[in-house]
């Protein structure tokens, strides 16, 4: 974490956290002074009052001024322009949140809207905002229970004739959170992103400022309505694609382009400079006059279980009492169900523990545990017989999957394979087009 | 299934399954008679005795006559040549050694080896052939107790002086069973292949005899020794990528190039005209006169739990008895571990479970449940309140660290956490070059 001895030298008293001014060869920048985060111990790291993190070479460096100590300079005046679209954004946490504990180096999510929309002044220019704290927590610690009460913000505010709603979400669970939304706010008059960030504002490779800058202008420049997922399209600062909330995988652990599509092409491409690239016209126009339907009604007793080389009948018959569960199958939907020697003795039970819970009433459902392509049950001896056991295929992403049974054991637990099998917007893939697979 | 009736009129008597021979203009084909497989259903499909299937037009159909019924006639004689090198093939089934039953259109693991070579009369020119059957079954019910099976076999064969394996296994779990391979039998003084299709061998698009021949190609004309998977490198037939075994995933349920490789680059890619191009020196070479090393013990008691918004912890806790367990975290290798309301009170008691498990023995490792990327659990607080549990951080791919952890847990059951940091042959991630996401 600690700077070189050489760069010490330069920055004399300054420490981290200080307000400072650097002078380098003709030039003069303002900041916070950041612990050092590149490879080179000998950078110094500014974080500017635009939010943007520059690193500089300590030999360019002539001076450096202490300034004072604390946050940004708060550095634009807020104030509604009426000839601006309304943008509201629904602050639940994250990394697109989070300041860094200097001690520990770990992140916290704790930035608040304010400060957020003073990091990227430019948003001014684009629209008027509003920004409201849904909650402050990392994505990963997300229940259920949040997607619930976030679909309720969400309904309130496309109810309240706002031009579109950004909603900031750790990329962690965000493929589940988003699917949530679009199963529990329907028929939306306005578009509602989700924009996270891979890189915490603290880095120069920070990711947030430009896709809530590209969610803000989609929202005010395209037609488009529903829920989808903002953030970068590749790992340059080029574009941001706009995924399907139902069709989307956080597909690395870091890179900023982590959300691709599954099986669909994206909706379009929100170019750095402002253009938009519309890829698919399928989708529902805005119409601020349409009623949004709330049906944010959840069953918390569904699981997903992942087969694997030997997994047993006991995994399976502990989720007896749960309403739902979600099998990821191998390959086309396969789960190990044939008897052939000693070692598959076992896989009769798995199967009669696929018929029993049927029996009882547990919704199953298969799908893959290949991140692309559809389910077929149909193809091979075994997939016939799970489903013979009660167990229907389900051409749909993992994340979708879940939400959904969640969704409809929670709002039509009369009518949940009907609904699971009902295409709402998307989320059961059809047709794939060949350019679709590792996009 | 069924033939359009223009087509089934130009048929006459001959039925499906049935030896034909079928004259065009100016051309005649002999084969058996398949079912329809294409989108048209006057299409005429005929399985060559090559192997390969052909579509005819009707229109372009003169005559068809019966020349009797059953297998494809077994055209090339089996003769060892001296001046070629010497493959084994060990069959364990998969749709690349699958016949499809006509009367309900599923496919079940029924070739034998010789059928199989019969069927790619080409392969004779590379080499001579030993064909051995393993298991005649789906790699969806494949067990761990299989691969310690397997393992003996391609150690017996390293032995014998064999110039090359190659092991015909299904798809579904083939990065499993080629992982457990590559850590049950080390110093391999050739190289063994996986090899599977995701076409049969009944379908215009099978990619079986392909992948069979680049593989052998493979072990003829390059240096490589250790485990990998040949199969098709794109959705046409252009090359096959040899990929490391302990670094790949099944990407897409059906597509031929659904093998890709996981932050890593392939060996090597191996052109249809039979060109290698090789991508890595980074592997060992060849030597007949090494002594493989076989450590096939196995831990049944392992399991992969995946987090999901909504677990619970009496889910990992239903696994106390068992001695591993692989934990597919979030993004980075996240847990819901922190409490910050009412809906994530439970939090508290899945970090304990952790803790309470750790200290019982079970040896716990986190994986990401992304398919990209490393795993770094330093960045965020609920990162390190779950290391601080005793679950160790994992760069590697579920597939991998699952089976190495079983294999781990049976060979040296005092060392685990060392032997599962250290880096046996590059399953574990180290730096990871841009080019090799999505690839």
């Amino acid at each position: 974490m600690d700077y070189s001895p050489k760069s010490k030298k330069i920055l004399g008293k300054a420490s981290i956290g200080d307000r400072v001014v650097v002078h380098t060869d003709g030039k003069k920048y303002e900041g916070l002074l950041m612990p050092k985060y590149s490879e080179n111990p000998d950078t110094v790291t500014l974080k500017l009052d635009s939010g943007y993190t520059i690193g500089l070479k300590p030999d360019r460096i002539t001076v450096v001024e202490k300034s004072g100590r604390g946050k940004p300079r708060s550095s634009v005046k807020r104030s509604h322009d009426s000839s601006k679209p309304t943008i509201t954004i629904l602050h639940t946490g994250g990394t697109i949140a989070s300041k860094i504990d200097y001690k520990t180096g770990a992140a916290y999510p704790a930035i608040s809207p304010e400060e957020l929309s003073d990091a990227v002044p430019e948003l001014r220019e684009i629209a008027n905002y509003n920004a409201k704290v849904v909650f402050q927590m990392y994505s990963g610690d997300m229940e259920p229970d949040h997607w619930k009460i976030l679909a309720e913000k969400v309904y309130d505010e496309a109810r309240n004739g706002v031009d579109g709603i950004i909603i900031l979400h750790g990329t962690d669970t965000m493929a589940y959170s988003a699917a949530a939304i679009a199963f529990m706010v329907q028929k939306l008059p306005i578009p509602v992103l989700f924009v996270g960030s891979q890189r915490s504002s603290d880095r120069g490779s920070a990711d947030g400022p430009m896709n809530i800058t590209c969610a803000s202008k989609f929202i005010v420049k395209s037609d488009f309505s529903g829920v989808a997922i903002c953030m970068h399209g590749t790992s340059s600062d080029d574009y941001c694609l706009i995924n399907p909330a139902v069709n989307v995988k956080k597909m690395h652990t870091s890179r900023r382009d982590t959300f691709r599509p599954i099986d669909v092409k994206p909706y379009a491409k929100v170019w750095q400079d402002g253009k938009i690239e519309m890829l698919r016209n399928d989708y529902i126009a805005k119409d601020m006059k349409k009623e949004p339907v709330l049906r944010n009604g959840i069953e918390r007793k569904v699981a997903i279980i992942k087969i694997r080389p030997g997994i047993t009948h006991k995994e399976l018959e502990f989720y007896k009492d749960y309403r739902g569960i979600i099998i990821e199958g191998t390959g086309l939907g396969n789960a190990p169900v044939t008897v052939l020697d000693k070692y598959t003795s076992h896989h009769a039970k798995l199967l009669d523990t696929m018929k029993k819970l049927s029996k009882k009433g547990v919704k199953m459902f298969m799908v893959s545990q290949c991140p692309y392509g559809k389910v077929n049950m149909n193809v091979y001896a075994y997939g016939r017989m799970v489903q013979d056991a009660g167990i229907v295929p389900l051409s749909m992403t993992s994340e979708a999957a879940y939400t959904k049974l969640i969704w409809a054991l929670g709002n039509f637990p009369k009518q949940v394979e009907k609904i699971m099998l009902e295409n709402f917007c998307g989320e059961i893939i059809e047709n794939i087009k060949a350019d679709t697979f590792l996009i």
